[in-house]
């Protein structure tokens, strides 16, 4: 399939309604413009086209009707941007190729940008006015709940925190694997379980999506490492090196970089196997996987 | 009634849910003291209160079914709490009496805090156990949305935002009742109406309630501004005199101080009134609206 047609169709229906909604009025400009900004910054709106294709690969028919909740997917993940960029955290000048948020902004803007990006998130996960549309009430209430757990203490925020704090730190099995899950495999995990709930899919299937879904997590983070150390951060849009920099932990400071790249083809074939339960209709998921495992940024 | 009993009552029922939620496992550990740290700083816990005493007003039977609901209230205002003091904000060094988050934690941990707390938040209102008792899918929805926007770009972010952008320039009226509409009052408010929400009372009530709700919210804030000019450091746990230091757009800055407690009183008055078609299990409504009036810190 043309994975690469199929990725950028969907990016233009997500686009479309993010640009729709923050074109209402909101009050103070400097917010308004500090959201937009990082929010139209260039990026590649994976978690929710993840989340419209396991929907899709669930027989959910028309994704569209999905669209506003996985546009809090993306709400959520360039909330987790901001901050993770401030001088506080990784103290981060580029992001996506631009200057990052608080640098064009100013911190107290930016932190607020992000509160307000995240707050939003539930609000759009509440409030869709195509909820009766055939997705049930207990459905929406059961996104909520995973999503804020994914993003909350015991995920996302816990893993950016143990992040931070092992900086500097001999890296360890045990960290590495708590940091990966918590920071970028939580939310990317909720973003296709997302998209099966709303489908109505068998608990089954559920677990299978979440399989596929830890797997990618996992690639698409090791791939991030060892980009961080090849790529060029013209195409990476950041400067790259920076982990090795801050002394982050990461898998090729644990593993070796060879290793990591094989790890990084393991977990990717292991998820394409997680889908074997189902058609035709997760061949973009299949297709997803592949191609984040080639991505160049 | 005896306000201060009841008061006293509701606010352990709260300090022990609170207690025991963040009695469970939760790593790293200085986010999950941080977290702690804040939430047991000896908060009033007028917004979870108000949530409870609403939800009686309009004939809810057991308040205690709520207090998760109310909870989550209480995480949304200490999450605000802890990103407004942060160095880039209002640069506050004291909190009630005690260091504020991130001289304790540092910047990183306190601006993770504030997110887990305000994420936590929709985890509470969509992840409540309760839920079967007596309480629709419906409702809850409807909170969720209500809380959330209240809390968001359009609400308490706003307002902050704007606090911060409106420093040192000279007070206008507009702007004042942006700051405090937005600001402290959107979620007073959406805690008043989401007693009445949960108690499913009638929509004529609970336009009752909002416009009670609106009269201390502003009443609050009010009397927060006095303090801050006549209080006392000691009771009040932080530093009298900030305000003017800061160059905050204030009430008495902008009306004068007799004007201002002025104000104070008729707007508290109005939100008793506004209780007009309420019976006697309105009695803590009408109480915690002369309590405000009076408070000293």
């Amino acid at each position: 399939m043309e994975i690469e047609k199929y990725l950028k169709g969907k990016k233009e229906q997500i686009d479309d309604f993010m640009n729709g909604y923050f074109s209402r009025p909101l009050k103070p400009a400097p917010l308004k413009s500090s959201i937009i900004y990082s929010l139209t910054a260039g990026g590649k709106r994976i978690r929710p086209v993840l989340c419209l294709a396991s929907y899709e690969a669930c027989g959910g028919l028309n994704s569209k009707d999905i669209i506003p909740y996985a546009c809090a997917l993306e709400f959520i993940h360039t909330y987790s941007l901001i901050h993770d960029d401030l001088p506080s955290m990784d103290n981060d000048d580029l992001r996506r190729g631009k200057p990052t948020n608080h640098k064009v902004f100013g911190e107290a803007v930016a932190i607020l940008a992000g509160d307000a990006l995240l707050t939003e998130a539930f609000y759009l996960l509440s409030s869709n006015p195509k909820s009766g549309a055939g997705i049930s009430q207990e459905s929406i209430l059961r996104i909520i709940s995973e999503a804020a757990y994914a993003a909350g203490a015991c995920g996302m925020v816990g893993g950016q925190a143990q992040d931070i704090l092992s900086e500097n730190m001999e890296p360890d099995e045990g960290t590495l694997s708590f940091i990966h899950h918590k920071k970028t495999g939580a939310l990317i995990t909720v973003s296709v379980r997302m998209g099966g709930i709303l489908a109505d899919c068998q608990p089954d299937k559920l677990g299978s999506l979440s399989a596929y879904a830890e797997n990618i997590g996992l690639g698409f983070q090791i791939i991030d490492d060892i980009l961080d150390i090849e790529g060029d951060s013209q195409v990476i849009g950041k400067t790259a090196g920076s982990d090795e920099k801050k002394k982050k932990m990461t898998y090729p400071g644990l593993y070796g970089l060879e290793n990591s790249k094989r790890k990084a083809e393991d977990v990717l074939r292991s998820a394409v196997e997680s889908l074997k339960q189902f058609d035709e209709k997760a061949d973009p998921l299949r297709a997803i996987a592949i191609y984040l495992l080639n991505r160049k940024n």
